[in-house]
Formats: structure tokens, C-alpha cells, sequence
């Protein structure tokens, strides 16, 4: 299948967030999205990068930290010098898609989709289709979030109600609200009724509708982040002024509620990757032992979960079921798939000791 | 308490054995007897020295492997030159301690006690009791072995089975035989009758007792070692044509079966360390994470067992219970307590591919 090109649609993606339960793979000098999590010889910003090119071409917009910048561009040298924009300090979801939305209204986008940097997809093809989809809708002015198809009753993601359809766009329908995450027994009921689907983080919107959707909210926010798009020499001086707040609650809820938010359901195969748990289960699943990395480093007997040979060293794994071995040049973890999410509190321990090197 | 010096009594140390079940901090090229395994700052060795240097003084002949001379004399540096005695290869215990034996014999020791380079013994006083004791029966021409009190039906050592009181030596009784590994079953049978000890290779003896009774089963191997140690350069020519076994085999089941055997009871809290099982219980016992080295590279949550960091590294282990964590510059194991045993399989593993660089 060849995937076509979408006219006058950007690709927004924002490079950020910590990822600080899959230390000390992610660092904050070198988050998630710039390491190869899958294998694949791609990190995961190239493999979101390979999955947008088709649909958007040269027209991508990275929104990272300035820390980040020089190695975003190593890895996406085939993009324009202007395609990478670099945020003085994290300002959170709204604030970095914000700008973006900004910078795309001058440069007469019309619409434009924001996909993380450190997801992975499995079916490129069945994304784009749900992009092209949702592309359709928010030229008729809605903001159109992608909605994951659920396969468990996960407690970690946020979910979206879908409402009624939306006529004229026959996969889409609107959206009744966002809610939090929630506990897994409420995720259970979610699930029973067959009307939630996985808030992704996946919004597809004109520019300009984004920006006065916020405008709604928040009159100053939007206006300042025009006037930075505008003047990009005041960037330094105006970024601290935005409030630090996701693009959920400063938009998506809101708007929402006032009925101007559609979905288009996502089953493509989508994955955060948010702890070593879900990357052994992305990897292998049970009863296996996945190796990220070169297998001839590992000996391994009678062993599952995953191990990630990351130094060059020989790891040797005996009689562990479910186990997570982590071997990096400075720091080394251990822990089972059921405590992944753990992983956390070592990262605040060592920044508590000072041991800012390592986290 | 002042531990007196032994006249007469030289103490030899064999420093061999490869230790591969605590690979990978023991080495074909830095075995155990070399390390630190109790945190203590000495090595294993060192300690041996350090638990026989008040009884011996000088009189000590350490024999260990060409490859490990240089190492031997660094951390023993106080010995004088020839305290330390290469073999050109490993041939069992039976060719170093009778070459030990045929040296002291032409140097005019009264009694000779060997003793491994790589057990731990909490109470050196006890220790030197018993060994007084050993000496004591030795020089009234008895093969006399200590007799380590078990504390436990383990099938990891051989046995010796005590007889009658020794007329003369209180302490002492005859050895009725010595018994093989037995199964866990079988060892609880003989600590039921209250007459088995652990054999832990501790032999004292009269040097000239121990080569004539090698000398009853092989005559030709008691002539080699006395014509190696009145003709030094002969011992590269002379030495592989020595018969590989053990000790127990070649002189002390015989010996005992001729009824010339004499043990003395050890109760001085031995542990030869056999693997990181043992050594975990050794540091801390259960419930608790001994930590073998900085406890400042570590940061554990919920973990019980033993972990080394032994890189500089910090390692990190999270929710797991009598795990075993080896950190080391080029290997790096993660096993449980329980399955401590399989590591010898990792390094013959790891023989078969080619690492000798690992192993």
C-alpha cells in the first residue's frame, strides 16, 4: 500500500517527557524518544518521524527541549533547518502544541495532527488511515482526537466517551467528554459499555480553530503565543509567562463539553511504552525472555522478562521468571515486570542523593 | 588470648581452584582465594595467612599456580622468597600437598598442617585450638584431619566418620572412613548419629608419615615429589607425570581404612564458600540485602540477598527477594540464592563459546 500524502496537512510532534520509568535506558539528557526501544535500528522520534513523512512530506514540526535539539536534529538531519523549534524550559502539552499551532497559522497550515515523539504503532498503514480520516473532520472545524481502541482495562491512560456519529464523516463520531484515568474497575466498566476508547494525546485541528478554542479559555495564553509565532526573538522572554497545563484540561475538556470535539477510532496497534512491563510485552509476552540489544551478550537459562545488554557487557540471567535486567554503562536495574513502575522511585532516590549524573 | 607459636609446625596453604560458582567475581586468572568475599579488606588468602602466621610464623609454603605466583607473593609480600611454590599445572591436591610435604620433609619440619586458601573461619582462636590439638596427635605419627561439627545435613561436602577416643589425646578420636558427598537424605541419617564431621581437606601430619604412606599405594609418586624436592630443576620435567587425585583418595581413605587416621573436632564456624548462596547467608542470612562492597552504589527497594557492585556501577534492585546481583567490569550476573549452584553452568557456557576472556 502506498500511502498518499495529505494537502496542507503538518505534522506537529512534541519531543518531550522524561520517561523516568524506563531508567536508566532514558535519562534526561537522552529521553525515551531518542533511544531504539523496539529493536528496530530506528529510535522511537525516527519511527514516529517514519510513520508521519508519508502523510506530511517536509512539512513537520518538532517541538522539543533546547537541551534535545542538537540531537533531535542529528537523528532527523533530512528535515529543515526550521523544522525543529526548541522550548526554553518544559511548559507542559499545551504550551509546546501551542506554539506549534502558532508558528502553522503563519505559515498557512491547514491542519495539523500532534503525535508524541515516543510511541510506537504497529500498522503504519491503518494509522494513516485513521489520520486521513481525522484530517477530513478537522477541516470542517472540529478538533478531532484519535481514540484507541482499548484492549485491557488499563488504569494508566486517560479515556475518551464517544457520542453520537458525525454526519458527513462516517468513521467519526463526537465526543461526550475526556475522563481521567481510571481505577481498573471503573477501566472495567468503561470497557462493558463499549463507548471509551485510550486518550492518546492525538489531537488533528486547524491551527487557528486550536488557538481559538484556547483564546476561549485562556484570552492571554493564546494571544502570547501569537505574538511569540509573530516575533520569535521575544520567545525567550514570553515562554515563562505560559501557564504549565496539558492540552486537555486548557482545550480538550473544555471543548468537549461545549460539543465541538470529534473522535475517529484508532486500531493500529499503539503503545506508549511507558514501563520495562509493557516494552517485554511490545517485545515478546510471557514465557519468553526478550533481549533488547545484541543476544550473543546474554546467557541466559531458564529465564523470561526482558534484558537489555546495554554496555557491552556479558549478562548472564539463571531461574527468573518475569525478570527485568537493565545494564547500562554507569547503572545497572533489576526488578520484575509486576514492579516496573517502581523504577520511579529510584530515579527520585538518586536525584534526592544528588546523583543528578545518573538520572 | 595470645595465640603462641607451634615449634616445629610449618603450615601449608594450597591456593588453587577455580571457584567457578561465584563466577563472575571468580576468575581462571584471579580465583577466589585472591578476593575479598566478606568485605573484611583481606582476601581470602590473606586471611588463611593472617589465621595462621601466629602459629607458624614463617613457616608457611603457600602452593598455588604459575599463573597466580606473581599475585600470591604481592599480598603476601612479609614471606620469604621461597614460601611460595609454582606448580607448572594443576594435578589435585595429592601432587601439591605431597610436593609440600617432600620440600618440608628435606627442610626439617616436625609437622606440617595444609590448609585451603579459600574457607572463612569466624574464630581464628578456636581455629588455633584445634589445630594445636591436630599437631599435637600428628607428632606421635597420626594422620590427623579436623573434623569441621556440621550444622547442617549438607550434600555439598564429604564426610568422616569418628570412631574410638584416641588413648593419649583427649580430643581426639580414630577416623572409621570417609564418606563421599552424600544425598540430602543420607546426610541427615549420619548427623542423627551424632559421628559425622564435614571434611573440609584439613590434613595435619608429619611430612615423612605422609609421603611413606602415599608410598604404600604409590610408590612412585611419594619417590617423584622427593626426587623433585632434592632436585628443584627437575620439576617441570617431573611434573606431569604425576597421577591427577585428590588426597582423600590417594592417602587419607586408605589410611583410615589401615586404621592410622585421627581427627580432632572444628568448631570454629568454617565456610568454604561455595557459591553466592553461601556466601549471601555468610554476609547476612535472610530477609536482609548484604551488600558485598559500596553500599553507596546501591539502591534497593524490597530486595533480600546479596548484590556486588563491583564496577563502580550503581546498581539498582527493586521488589525482588533472595536475588543474587554480580556486578563486575565485563560480566554481569543476576540469579537467585536457591538456583546459586547453576552458575558453573554460565561459565562453562561461556568456555564452549570461546569467552576465556569471561571465564
Amino acid at each position: 500500500m502506498v500511502l498518499d500524502e495529505i494537502p496542507g496537512f503538518w505534522a506537529v510532534v512534541p519531543a518531550g517527557g522524561a520517561g523516568t520509568r524506563l531508567w536508566p535506558l532514558s535519562r534526561s539528557r537522552a529521553p525515551k524518544f531518542l533511544h531504539d526501544l523496539t529493536g528496530s535500528g530506528r529510535s522511537l522520534l525516527e519511527q514516529t518521524h517514519d510513520r508521519l513523512a508519508p502523510l506530511a512530506g517536509e512539512r513537520v514540526l518538532v517541538v522539543t527541549g533546547e537541551a534535545h535539539r542538537a540531537a533531535v536534529r542529528d537523528q532527523l538531519a533530512m528535515l529543515p533547518e526550521d523544522a525543529v523549534v526548541a522550548e526554553p524550559s518544559a511548559r507542559d502539552s499545551m504550551a509546546a502544541i501551542g506554539l506549534a499551532a502558532a508558528l502553522l497559522e503563519r505559515r498557512g497550515a491547514e491542519v495539523m495532527g500532534s503525535f508524541a515523539a515516543d510511541h510506537v504503532i504497529a500498522e503504519p498503514e491503518r494509522f494513516a488511515a485513521s489520520v486521513a480520516a481525522a484530517v477530513a473532520a478537522a477541516r470542517d472545524g472540529w478538533l478531532v482526537t484519535i481514540g484507541i481502541e482499548p484492549t485491557f482495562a488499563s488504569s494508566a491512560f486517560g479515556y475518551i466517551r464517544e457520542g453520537e456519529e458525525l454526519p458527513g464523516h462516517p468513521a467519526a463520531r463526537r465526543v461526550v467528554e475526556f475522563v481521567e484515568k481510571p481505577s481498573v474497575a471503573v477501566a472495567e466498566e468503561y470497557l462493558a459499555t463499549g463507548q471509551y476508547r485510550w486518550n492518546a494525546g492525538m489531537f488533528v485541528v486547524r491551527p487557528s480553530v486550536l488557538l481559538d478554542l484556547l483564546a476561549e479559555q485562556d484570552p492571554d495564553f493564546a494571544a502570547t503565543l501569537r505574538t511569540i509565532a509573530a516575533e520569535p526573538d521575544r520567545l525567550g522572554e514570553l515562554w515563562e509567562s505560559l501557564p504549565k497545563i496539558a492540552i486537555d484540561h486548557a482545550v480538550a475538556e473544555p471543548a468537549a463539553a461545549a460539543g465541538k470535539v470529534a473522535t475517529i477510532p484508532g486500531g493500529f496497534g499503539w503503545d506508549d511504552v511507558g514501563d520495562f512491563d509493557s516494552l517485554a510485552t511490545l517485545l515478546g509476552g510471557a514465557d519468553t525472555c526478550s533481549v533488547l540489544g545484541d543476544p550473543a551478550l546474554t546467557q541466559l537459562i531458564d529465564a523470561s522478562g526482558i534484558v537489555v545488554p546495554g554496555s557491552g557487557r556479558t549478562v548472564a540471567v539463571i531461574g527468573l521468571d518475569d525478570i527485568v535486567v537493565v545494564d547500562t554503562p554507569d547503572a545497572l536495574l533489576v526488578t520484575t515486570r509486576a514492579r516496573a513502575q517502581e523504577v520511579k522511585n529510584v530515579v527520585a532516590a538518586l536525584k534526592q542523593k544528588g546523583r543528578t549524573d545518573l538520572v
